[in-house]
């Protein structure tokens, strides 16, 4: 077992920004990027919460991205919109991207954000869910780095590519949030530290045979969900996302754990519909929280405590949360050092963890 | 094995649409819903087909279906349009709608069409594949009674509700066409008669069991494709179209097959892009073909002959056919029984086939 160590997410919060300060935000998009990183791991998404800062720093001080605030507007036609990111912080291109996709929808309906040259936007659902708050339906897709086969395939095509959905209701809104692959390097890391093997129709070994060996499947491919759907599903967002921005797209897109001196190039497309423009939303809403209900009420199989409505359960995690964050010694270890490097003073909760002796120092 | 009767396809065409039109449709509309059935037979989507004929005639004789033939445009705002399709033949509904998004979309560079109270609407992808012959990028999606549970439920909540994505290639257009669901009831109806066990991850018993049982699948409940995933896409889907259409969903949709004295209710959203606002059309075709080589020139695994992009064996298929189509005596016997009662000559073709006499009439 992996000893873990708990940290106030306020107090977290707030060294990370001084973090990416130092490396050369201002100070509010530095919180910016803080409060969207906190906000992943005090909704259960901690692969893409704190675990992530120190790969964006690491290319903030390479120069592999940039200190910029504001992607550029390369063309505004109707409800289309094409935005070059230039290599900056993807939480906050999207952010912005996002923001001009709801402006333009509550002009005309409906908007097309395209963003080229973003770089890793995390949580894809976070942008929806804001669209969501904003009375509009919309639908995110990033392309990521080529993990996985086509079918019948043995070499990397396509990412992971996530598709994000968004419908309010009066409460919290309806988020999808999924990756296009059946499992995450994550987990194969997790299982592979923990000697177990892998479900099956996740993996393939590097000859393309399917593994549920998690070394094997490290060196090979990880597999779609849903077989040839999840291909296709994963295929058509990196075409969407990256041929409408005239960005990155296939084996043209950066790696995000790997090269640090190198953009983890994305391509983002965000599609917003105001909702006032179809239909009256109290009436909408209406019939949203009806079908929230209703999931809510469904007949249960047996020994099944409750169902969940897409999304739910993050809200839920955030809404609850106890202000602490679980931070692996591994990332405390990178975050200590990062904030030797840039000048930071190391505040005393992040101090080493006694029970993190264990984890070799990398000096 | 079922016995198979191969019949020409343009007088199978000929002959279905004579039968459209004695049921109430006018000359033209009658072809159109018929050519579209036939190119699903050629296409090898033969699920939406003729096999479907029937369905569509029985409703239009019972006033279950309208012989209306342009959907009401409730409201137009900026892209955003709404059309009542009032109960009238889906194919028609869904050409109109994906015909008007295309056009807002060249004006707008982005459009979404929401079309409510449409019935069967067939292929999903045949209408992104109209939009991205038109140089769009397109997502149809589009609400089904439903068979599928939440995760860990035990009730229907949800249909096998379709998604679409098109994209144009200068050759065919990338076309992503999926249900949301694991299996079909097709195929788990087609393992029932061939006494086959069923795949796991496809079906649920009535209790919410999973079973392989195709017996105990019938009366059960489908499986989504990728578990809690596709449950999230189904749902999204449902709403999507149902809501802001303000048309049907969940629970208040109707059935394909069983009554047919009531309109098979369902909701559908197009959204297009017209890339023509985002880039030069020529520039993304040209990076659009380099996706489709890479898919064809990737790495195979062992015994693999070919790899496919989304949607290329369907156009193959239509392009390579041979003119003749596989009618299933029960179909070809609806068929003869529909013509009787309509009045219409039954054309030697679709006389009685010696090797259907299996098959007991019904009298």
């Amino acid at each position: 077992m992996t000893i873990q160590h708990l940290v106030p997410a306020k107090d977290l919060g707030q060294f990370v920004a001084e973090l990416f300060e130092a490396a050369g935000l201002s100070v509010r998009a530095a919180e910016r990027v803080s409060d969207a990183l906190i906000e992943a791991d005090l909704s259960g998404r901690s692969s893409h919460g704190v675990l992530q800062a120190d790969n964006y720093l690491a290319r903030l001080v390479a120069g592999a991205m940039s200190t910029a605030e504001q992607p550029r507007i390369i063309s505004e036609s109707g409800g289309a919109v094409v935005l070059d990111a230039a290599g900056m912080e993807g939480h906050l291109a999207a952010e912005e991207a996002i923001a001009i996709a709801i402006a333009k929808a509550q002009d005309n309906g409906v908007a097309a954000v395209a963003v080229r040259r973003g770089q890793h936007m995390g949580v894809a659902g976070r942008y929806v869910r804001m669209a969501a708050e904003a009375g509009c339906a919309a639908l995110a897709m990033g392309n990521t780095k080529p993990v996985m086969p086509a079918p019948g395939g043995a070499e990397r095509l396509v990412g992971t590519n996530p598709i994000a959905i968004g419908i309010p209701t009066t409460d919290h809104p309806i988020v999808l949030d999924m990756a296009t692959s059946a499992g995450t390097y994550g987990r194969i890391r997790h299982a592979h530290a923990a000697g177990q093997t892998l479900p099956e129709g996740w993996a393939l070994d590097a000859y393309g045979r399917p593994t549920t060996d998690p070394a094997a499947a490290m060196k090979g491919l990880l597999l779609p969900m849903g077989g040839a759907k999840g291909f296709a599903l994963s295929f058509a967002i990196d075409l969407m996302a990256g041929l409408l921005s005239s960005g990155a797209w296939g084996a043209k897109l950066g790696e995000l754990d790997d090269d640090t001196t190198k953009p983890q190039l994305s391509s983002y497309l965000f599609i917003v519909l105001d909702i006032a423009h179809f239909r009256p939303l109290s009436d909408f809403l209406e019939e949203a929280d009806e079908a929230v209900r209703r999931v809510r009420q469904s007949r249960r199989a047996e020994g099944v405590e409750r169902l969940f409505t897409p999304g739910e359960r993050s809200a839920e995690a955030l809404e609850k949360n106890n202000g602490m964050i679980e931070l692996a010694p591994t990332v405390a270890h990178a975050l200590r050092e990062r904030a030797q490097a840039l000048g930071v003073a190391i505040p005393r909760f992040m101090e080493e963890h006694p029970t993190a002796e264990a984890v070799p120092r990398q000096s």
